[in-house]
């Protein structure tokens, strides 16, 4: 049978573009025992796909040139050799960006499209949702009446921290990049202040000014001068969260800043870095509780869904440049 | 009564010199009901001071200019008008440089000189040893087998907290600033591998070379390009400690260098900022601890005495130059 994928044609040195994506027709093996037939129906585009696209340690291993890009996707079961899928099943898993795929049956996992749409195991209810949950209150550890700022605060990530923030009564303060996200974060998500980064020269007298008791807990997603901006403004005893540094991602040589070590010292602050992985022994806890939430409508959701399986480069590169509201999805 | 006291006589810009500080005779008070009269007879130097003489927020507030610089001290009770000392009791506090004082009796504590010199309060068995303590078993959390590697290790907290980490089973590396230096930590107390900073060119091989396996913890007095070098050579979920920025404390302006971030978050790293005021709910456990290991002789101690009330400013000097092997104290 013959399928589309889309492969990494080059690595790219900065910014990535279009060049680095090859779309290839291909065909696939038959089906052995214990294995499944995928077709691709969501796929997930997320900013750390970018650092597998070096040839150097990240958090996963590097993608390999003319080989398909990984991420999650959730798909449907066509064919079936295993006995743990039925034909019509709707599952998620790390799956290779193609129209169709042949999996082991272990490798995915069959989702619940009663409880929520099935793109929103890609998000709310996937790695991005989770991300949130346990950095923010894992790391973070919020007390009500406690200023918690958040960069990149528009993308899958931020939007769900900000609305646990607000859940655990905090006082929240995003950082966005265009006035239409600042007004969806206020409007829709119930933001307290939101920052136009783009729009505002003096960073730290931004934060200065919305934060006038300092900033508890910094959610980052983003790093570079908004995070300096930030944590100049940081608490005594306050916690940072790594979640991603965006802004950092296509840099080609070591980014230089302002040392932090003085600032987070005198000040005894925590700094973490993190990913959601660290976490597995809990992500029953998470699920449960965000899927809680979703249910009593306490959390919403928010997805950029792009459709058309040869969008999915255009979607990836579209994080970089901020082109998304909440989780960016693409539709097959 | 006439005493000397050494008092702040102005704000270094940058590295401190002798001219900040000024020596006057003043007249002492009576004492009034619940004072004491207090001989000096040990100041503690530390570099914490520093930063107590610029004007701005720090530990603690800044030292006034014009007054008497205060510091850790032992002192002995010469004249006593509260019920709780009396004359000939060795005792400790936080006290103004100068040769005699009148306190408050519950301002300062008595010292039991059966279990340790009086000087040792000042130490091991003091704001240094605590700290020590305190950043490498609450923060660092040492387990069996990991490598510890120590910046500032030959000064007060670092020689402590390198035998601590043997005590744990840790392999450790010190880096230190002069060859007497790295005999002294490797021939007494025990460092697996000692790094002489100053006549080392690349330090990052050099950490690389003497930790195969990476860093578990990183325990910093120092800051700077040291700490880039051995953030180099980070470890996946490993701690770094920030106890001192010593390299960092006479920068004019804000020192700027290669962004951390991006490797605290890929690699899952814990950096944290402390004072051991954040464990004084602990100080009982800690100094029980470090008093038990000073007596079976499983931790060995050091200090660099300077004899002299006049040498005061210059044994506090010479701790940017890394005069000192273990505590720097001053003998009255």
């Amino acid at each position: 049978m013959d399928i589309q994928q889309i492969v990494l044609a080059s690595r790219p040195k900065g910014m990535p573009t279009k060049d680095q994506f090859r779309t290839e027709t291909v065909t696939l093996p038959g089906l052995q025992e214990g294995e499944v037939l995928v077709k691709a129906l969501y796929f997930s585009v997320d900013p750390y796909m970018r650092g597998r696209m070096n040839d150097a340690k990240w958090y996963a291993s590097p993608y390999e040139i003319d080989e398909p890009i990984m991420g999650g996707a959730i798909g449907e079961i066509e064919e079936t050799k295993s006995g743990n899928f039925q034909k019509g099943d709707v599952v998620q898993g790390f799956l290779p960006w193609s129209t169709e795929t042949v999996q082991k049956g272990d490798s995915i996992q069959k989702i619940d499209t009663n409880l929520a749409p099935a793109s929103y195991y890609l998000g709310i209810l996937g790695m991005p949702g989770l991300t949130a949950y346990f950095g923010l209150i894992h790391i973070g550890k919020p007390k009500e009446g406690e200023t918690v700022v958040i960069s990149g605060a528009a993308g899958a990530v931020g939007i769900v921290v900000g609305q646990i923030a607000k859940l655990k009564g905090c006082r929240v303060i995003g950082i966005a990049g265009s006035d239409e996200k600042i007004k969806m974060l206020k409007d829709e998500f119930n933001f307290d202040e939101v920052i136009n980064y783009k729009t505002t020269s003096d960073m730290k007298k931004a934060i200065q000014e919305t934060c006038p008791d300092g900033v508890d807990i910094y959610f980052d997603n983003v790093g570079g001068f908004i995070s300096d901006a930030v944590i100049a403004n940081i608490n005594f005893h306050a916690r940072i969260v790594l979640c991603g540094q965006i802004s950092l991602y296509n840099a080609a040589e070591v980014p230089m800043g302002p040392r932090l070590q003085p600032m987070l010292l005198t000040r005894s602050v925590l700094m973490q870095g993190f990913i959601v992985g660290n976490f597995k022994d809990h992500f029953r806890e998470g699920i449960e509780q965000l899927s809680q939430w979703v249910k009593e409508g306490k959390l919403k959701y928010k997805e950029t869904i792009i459709e058309g399986f040869d969008k999915l480069p255009e979607a990836f590169l579209g994080l970089f440049s901020g082109e998304n509201k909440g989780k960016m999805v693409v539709k097959v």
